[in-house]
């Protein structure tokens, strides 16, 4: 009897504790505090940009997996140096940052120009999608692949990248063909969807962007500044991999293909904390967190 | 014949622009420029309020249908001047911009205190409700009522307010209890859906709310600023009946339940700009915009 009880005991605990997880899933910061180094991946210091601002940092990862030819073009624009003392010349609330040549003062460098579009792709035989279990207004099936929010259709055989906030575009013009990578924006508001599949996603501030989702609004049509409005200049756009190691931001981005980032979506659809007191049992795409952290010192 | 030719051009013609019209949807500032005066309402002075800030004028409709007793707070804190004076405290990128006292210096005034929770109400047997077609990742309708994003449901007899970008809501401590006014919290990010049902909302912002999502945002945890950030002044916030009306501001609103929004609705599902060369043919209830103008003079 004495013995039976001991072993009850314990399995009672495990049935109460796991009950209680059922119930109840852990919070962000306990799965962010109980995740493994084999959690995180660090940023391709090859695909990672540094949009330097009078007020700090923005770091982009790039998304070549999506846009190849967009990706290339930007990391020729980059090294040319055509960025350095440019300008963010748009700011629409609700909508979108975008940095360009306010004045139409600066080529090209050659070689450059418009390239064919990459607004979405053939769904590759092999492909990391950690799917969301709720649906979305405007995709079949939505989920994140490599750490960023995608949509697909298997009936179009297709996939793309999603506008949700943060998400970094290449500005176009009317015309089918794709822009540069001359001009690009940032979601700084609700998720545009609607330009999923018109425009090239490239890729994703992982860190920064309230640096460019704080600037004053333009008050031209669109968000664009005015001649008297003044916009805040981009000192420099560089390459991490071109920067010696002491200047790189020392990034790691939680992956999204572990149990920990599926726990992370769970916490998130059935929100934990006391707060809630009619959790939502959804999520949409564009409100999963992608957690960011500064790597731990070797 | 020739009668019957010059009855059929006009008859041809009509057929083509309905073609026309179905294929290709008005684009908004068609239809904005096609709208008739009873396409349009004026805000209600009453439920009218007024954030004065140093950069300018905030405008909130009320929602008294939605949450009765916290605007009744709201109203009566306004006109005791509570706000007068007081400060946006927070500044959450992607979140909220939320105002309160700074320093918890000022007393509520008598007979405020926390009210009744009012996250979600019993749908009214007489309900305006224009249903969007493209469904909802957290709620199984939604659509506008009265000039206001809604989700219901028919299962629960509930219907709430969508907390949408502008929308306004009232802070609240974590129990069931709700706040009493004094704090309120505008979205300035990609919709916080999860907060539907959670929170009562008593509002949203019909004009300027660039001034409250452009601020800095605040460095202490969950966007509040530190001691050492400066919070931009709330100068006063007034009922728009108990201004002179010359110091009004000359709103008006597009009705939500008529022919004209609906071919809004439209426009937005398949945006007719040739910009877009993959039309979404869906949207998403915080993507449809509700548009606000000036009156012309009389």
């Amino acid at each position: 009897m004495d013995h039976n009880f001991r072993f009850l005991i314990p399995c009672a605990l495990i049935i109460l504790s796991h009950t209680a997880l059922a119930a109840k899933p852990l919070s962000m910061p306990d799965i962010l505090k109980a995740s493994s180094p084999s959690d995180w991946r660090p940023l391709d210091p090859n695909n990672t940009l540094y949009v330097e601002l009078p007020t700090g940092r923005v770091v982009i990862e790039m998304a070549p997996a999506f846009a190849p030819l967009h990706v290339a073009n930007i990391k020729t624009l980059t090294r040319a140096g055509y960025f350095n003392g440019l300008a963010v010349i748009r700011e629409q609330d609700n909508y979108v940052a975008q940095w360009g040549d306010p004045d139409n003062r600066h080529p090209l460098p050659p070689g450059i120009g418009k390239v064919a579009p990459e607004f979405d792709a053939v769904i590759p035989a092999q492909m990391a999608f950690t799917a969301l279990p709720d649906g979305d207004v405007y995709a079949p099936e939505v989920g994140f692949s490599n750490g960023l929010p995608v949509a697909r259709s298997t009936a179009l055989h297709k996939v793309w990248l999603a506008h949700c906030y943060g998400m970094v575009g290449v500005g176009r013009d009317l015309d089918a063909e794709s822009g540069s990578g001359a001009e690009m924006y940032v979601v700084i508001g609700h998720a545009p969807r609607h330009l999923d599949r018109n425009v090239a996603l490239v890729g994703r501030v992982v860190k920064g962007v309230e640096l460019l989702s704080a600037l004053p609004r333009g008050s031209a049509a669109m968000g664009f500044y005015t001649k008297t409005e003044k916009p805040l200049p981009i000192k420099s756009i560089r390459i991490a991999a071109d920067m010696p190691a002491a200047e790189r931001s020392n990034l790691e981005v939680m992956r999204t293909d572990t149990p920990r980032f599926a726990a992370l979506i769970e916490s998130r659809r059935n929100r934990p904390e006391d707060f809630f007191k009619v959790p939502a049992g959804k999520i949409d795409l564009c409100n999963v967190p992608i957690p960011v952290r500064e790597r731990a010192a070797k």
